[in-house]
């Protein structure tokens, strides 16, 4: 029988949890109950956990629930987190991971402490040196990994070079079917463009690409990110969280003018009638929930952070995530790579 | 009586020229014919721009058409451009702005090719180590000044304190009854987050923020520009230009997916007919010719870069956007704001 997967879900993190992650966990159940190869371990405060078991009506078969009686705060910083973080509902489900406990972990809490806990507690794993954010983003034929998000706020050539590695080994283990298309972000397409550091990065990634690895596509600029002509998006930290933010920010603007648009008389309120079911579509292909969560990669052990504003459905997504990284044995393609990585140097 | 503006428009530059340019002059010389404030210098081949001066019906009276050969090709390069676009309808439309012929130049042209021979011909101001493009961005209460947006990937800290008086002076040239409020582009709000360079400029623009000039609001983040708290984002040109082109793509995305969605079917067809009026304002707001045009500044006159790719209205956009500047009194603006900027320094 295969081995079945353990997620380990720090139940406190992130606005109105437990209720929140406890609703989410509820929806992931419903949906894949009948799988029968999976088990989620969940950390926090045991009397705040198990009335909201209750209220989801949540059988004990697949979960446990280990108590902690403290969580991480939303004001701790990073500086203070080591000190003041040891033995909360995060650091456990971390740690639980480090036991062999756990294959992956979830938390919709504080993302700096998060962060510099899994790094001290997973450790970074060998051949690397610098781990990355990445997250998914919605493009014209299905999705993009893109990476570093914020992690890492200045990078060079061989950091981005493992986050193409990185990049890669995360889709092919989310999408088994595909290959990895990676581009390098950049202000233009043609090869002189960009820093030197970008050149360097473009000349290492040309001689890396491979029909088994991943395919090097050169560079992308931010108006392609989403045209689905390439699928893994590499960039330093500081340039993909503004990057990515921008995007939200886009969205938003573009939604909410939208919506005003549409309720603003009684005609294009009657025009809702009509159009609801494709304006609804219209609005669950773009709906961030559906993209919610980012992957912490680089560790010995996947780590998955959930936005913390996110609701139950956003949460729930995190948690199907978690599901199918560990399934698509993320650990073992990043191994891969990173081996076709040192071949290659040597 | 006040001394007329003359604008200096290369006529030749971008797709589907000289007859997007003069359309799109057409479109100004109706709205504006009566203030009688502007002249108009049309640079190309007298033998392509005539009869488009007579296929719209534009008389003589504001308008001269000087005579150029050759134009700049797509092809060029910022490299050989020196070389090869001497006498071209771009060279000569910059070049008569140094001859005191022109207060301001436009061209639709090659981007890289432009910002070269402009900075050779006009020369850039004493005071200023690197010039700036600076661009339009709309936010929820009205506009957003942009810059840099990638006439330099590599800034240090003194360079986007200079890009804070630049985009100010721009700001109040565009909109002298505002005060412009500065933030500088980061992935975080609170100070301790970003690069080192960051945190410089960022004490460096408290130090300067004052009623006279601009206030500074600290940083901004990505998903907060067009959330219409601030209407002056500094940020170096590689950030920018990622920034700009990845909301352009996020837009084209969502409107995209809306347009296929609306009609989809008979029923949400039907719906447009209801929502018509506010679907065709929701577009008249978010409509990107409305902001064509970048602003290079830094140097002795102003250049304006139109979209190569726009259409008549967002040429009269442009042509109108340099009426505005020259108005405001853009070279005065800036000339105060680096006064203010020495004085700090001595």
């Amino acid at each position: 029988m295969e081995k079945k997967i353990t997620i380990a879900i720090d139940a406190m993190g992130g606005d109105n949890s437990p209720n929140k992650t406890i609703e989410g966990l509820s929806i992931f159940l419903k949906k894949n109950i009948q799988k029968k190869d999976f088990f989620i371990n969940l950390y926090g405060d045991k009397n705040k956990i198990e009335p909201e078991l209750n209220k989801f009506s949540i059988s004990k078969e697949f979960i446990k629930v280990v108590h902690s009686d403290s969580e991480v705060s939303d004001d701790e910083t990073p500086l203070t987190a080591v000190k003041n973080s040891k033995n909360t509902s995060m650091w456990n489900c971390i740690h639980s991971q480090k036991e062999g406990d756990a294959d992956i972990s979830l938390s919709a809490g504080n993302t700096g402490v998060l962060l510099v806990i899994s790094r001290m507690i997973l450790k970074m794993m060998s051949q690397l040196s610098k781990p990355a954010l990445a997250g998914l983003w919605p493009n014209r034929n299905g999705m993009n990994v893109v990476l570093d998000l914020g992690a890492n706020i200045e990078c060079n050539d061989d950091n981005l070079v493992e986050f193409a590695e990185l990049g890669s080994a995360l889709y092919k283990s989310l999408y088994p079917h595909d290959k990895p298309l990676v581009s390098l972000l950049n202000v233009g397409s043609e090869e002189i463009k960009g820093t030197e550091i970008l050149k360097k990065a473009y000349r290492k990634l040309n001689d890396l690409s491979d029909e088994n690895n991943f395919i090097f596509k050169g560079y992308i600029e931010g108006n392609k990110i989403m045209d689905g002509d390439t699928n893994v998006i590499v960039t330093d930290g500081f340039t993909g969280n503004v990057a990515l933010k921008t995007a939200e920010g886009t969205a938003k603007f573009i939604t909410d003018n939208l919506k005003k648009s549409l309720t603003s008389n009684i005609l294009t309120k009657i025009s809702l009638i009509f159009s609801y079911f494709a304006l609804k579509k219209f609005k669950n292909k773009l709906d961030p929930r559906k993209y919610n969560g980012a992957i912490f990669l680089g560790l010995n052990g996947p780590v998955v952070k959930s936005h913390g504003g996110t609701d139950a459905i956003g949460f729930y997504h995190s948690i199907n995530l978690c599901y199918k990284i560990v399934k698509g044995n993320l650990l073992d393609q990043i191994r891969n790579n990173l081996d076709h990585l040192d071949n290659e140097k040597q």
